[in-house]
């Protein structure tokens, strides 16, 4: 009989606040972790796995909680400052690149290649051979450049574009061809045929996509928002679309969600709505997050993606 | 004064017959080609470079013709035996590779994120949070592997996708994962989330994807075919999408173009038409091929992407 005296070993409890809870019971289980214990009782647990919405709920009911790994990128319900932050938070940002790169593909091809209005003359049954285009040549422009924008930099370079990114200081990406930063944003907009949003919701976003920046765009120019609806000003983005000052927009992420159903965006011209669903969280990939992350906690390490609760990603 | 003797230098002539004339005739004299002459003049017509239904039209016209330089891929229209073949005959085979490969996986992503339907939902102001789908993981097979398949290849690899291809009897792309010949036409269509037709319209093609080939193909497989109408039997891709044993077709190409009003393709359920539209041909790109082909002709070489009478490509 082994006799563990003083040293602390952790055996810590879970508990998986998550819609997908199943999912993640048996991937977790299926990978052995050591000294892991999966409970429902919020008041015993340690670690607690799952959606930000959910968790928020059950956050002061998790008096002993001392890591949080969020099945999504994006955090906000988490960072209201009148909750606690005696915690380690982690978000599951180095999954969705592929995910969100698949998205803002699908639709700068979906531009190209007339997708959607090539299903429409065919119901009219007319033989559409209008021209279509390419992205070869083409400039597309990230805000922010995480490992989400490195995923759609690398894509784009492997369709043959130019890349901009304007971000806050960061300038690691080999696949980016030039950075912006500071007051330097009109800049970087002027003559980008895509223009893809990233951005997370904090004070230095809000609004940063407003009238003057969607001025410098060139009128066929297409605005693709996949990180925040805080980052881009709803009215602005009408009064560009109603004349024709760009030429489409493909909105992921809303102000307010769902949007309301009298929201004008609903019959705004050329104006695309993906209802927040750019990168769907397959639980086999999140759980792999959640896995090497619950190595590194045994270890005492810090988690990958851990988030800072001041800057907010 | 230099005296030339007997060394014969080639001063060809050269006609366009192309709808793109004003576009190729100024890239080719912006090339500044040596010893050419372009002239409108069939009669003494050396070299024809345009469509190949235009060389057809004006083949019998042109006595003196030794190589004639197509705007296209397919040549069918030159094929036909009862026309002279005492020429040497060329297509723009290298160029369309990337233009494909944007189609294709337009058409991809585009399945896999909904695209259509989720611009179908957004007319009836729903708020579509539907699941979508990734190619990563996922299993694409080509219908032949010349210079597009091999680019459609790549980006499928790109992608994260396993590559199958059937060939006649080449297997040198490294981006395909698997080749099959011959009678494994079946073994290669089993399991396949999306099956690409690059086929030429030859006698070995004819009605190649067949019930036979459909039936190996799971439920949620998508057809797509960029090649040539002739390699689909029509009314068994129509029982198929009607009794929903693939999921979708997105077809190019037909037997007949443009594709009669009473064809009941218009409103076969979950079949994409798209109006032979898949690769435009850019004059600059095309123009590069006649241009570097010149060069190789008045050294006395063949043609890149020389076509085979007999084979049909």
């Amino acid at each position: 009989m082994k006799i563990m005296g003083t040293i602390a070993v952790k055996m810590p409890n879970l508990t998986i606040l998550s819609r997908e809870e199943a999912a993640y019971r048996s991937l977790i289980e299926a990978a052995k972790l050591p000294n892991l214990t999966i409970t429902s009782k919020l008041e015993e647990c340690e670690i607690v796995f799952g959606e930000p919405t959910l968790i928020r709920a059950s956050l002061a009911a998790m008096p002993h909680l001392k890591w949080a790994q969020s099945t999504w990128a994006g955090v906000e319900p988490l960072l209201d400052p009148s909750l606690k932050r005696d915690y380690i938070l982690s978000n599951a940002r180095g999954v969705f690149g592929g995910l969100m790169s698949e998205f803002v593909f699908g639709y700068l091809l979906a531009h190209e290649r007339r997708i959607i209005r090539r299903a429409e003359a065919q119901k009219s049954k007319v033989w559409d051979r209008s021209l279509t285009g390419t992205l070869r040549g083409k400039t597309i422009g990230l805000l922010g450049a995480g490992s989400i924008g490195a995923e759609v930099a690398r894509t784009a370079k492997f369709f043959g574009m130019s890349v901009r990114a304007y971000t806050r200081i960061s300038e690691t990406c080999q696949y980016i061809d030039r950075y912006f930063h500071g007051n330097d944003l009109l800049n970087f907009a002027q003559g980008l045929d895509y223009l893809v949003s990233i951005l997370p919701n904090t004070k230095e976003t809000r609004k940063l996509i407003d009238a003057n920046m969607l001025h410098e765009l060139p009128r066929h120019a297409v605005l693709i928002n996949v990180g925040r609806g805080s980052a881009v000003e709803e009215a602005a983005l009408m009064e560009a679309l109603q004349h024709n000052k760009i030429a489409a927009a493909v909105l992921d992420v809303f102000e307010q969600e769902p949007l309301p159903k009298d929201h004008p965006f609903w019959t705004t011209p050329n104006l695309i709505m993906t209802f927040h669903s750019s990168a769907p969280s397959f639980p086999e990939d999140v759980a792999k997050v959640f896995i090497e992350n619950y190595h590194r906690y045994i270890e005492n390490q810090n988690p990958l993606y851990q988030v800072d609760f001041e800057q907010g990603y």
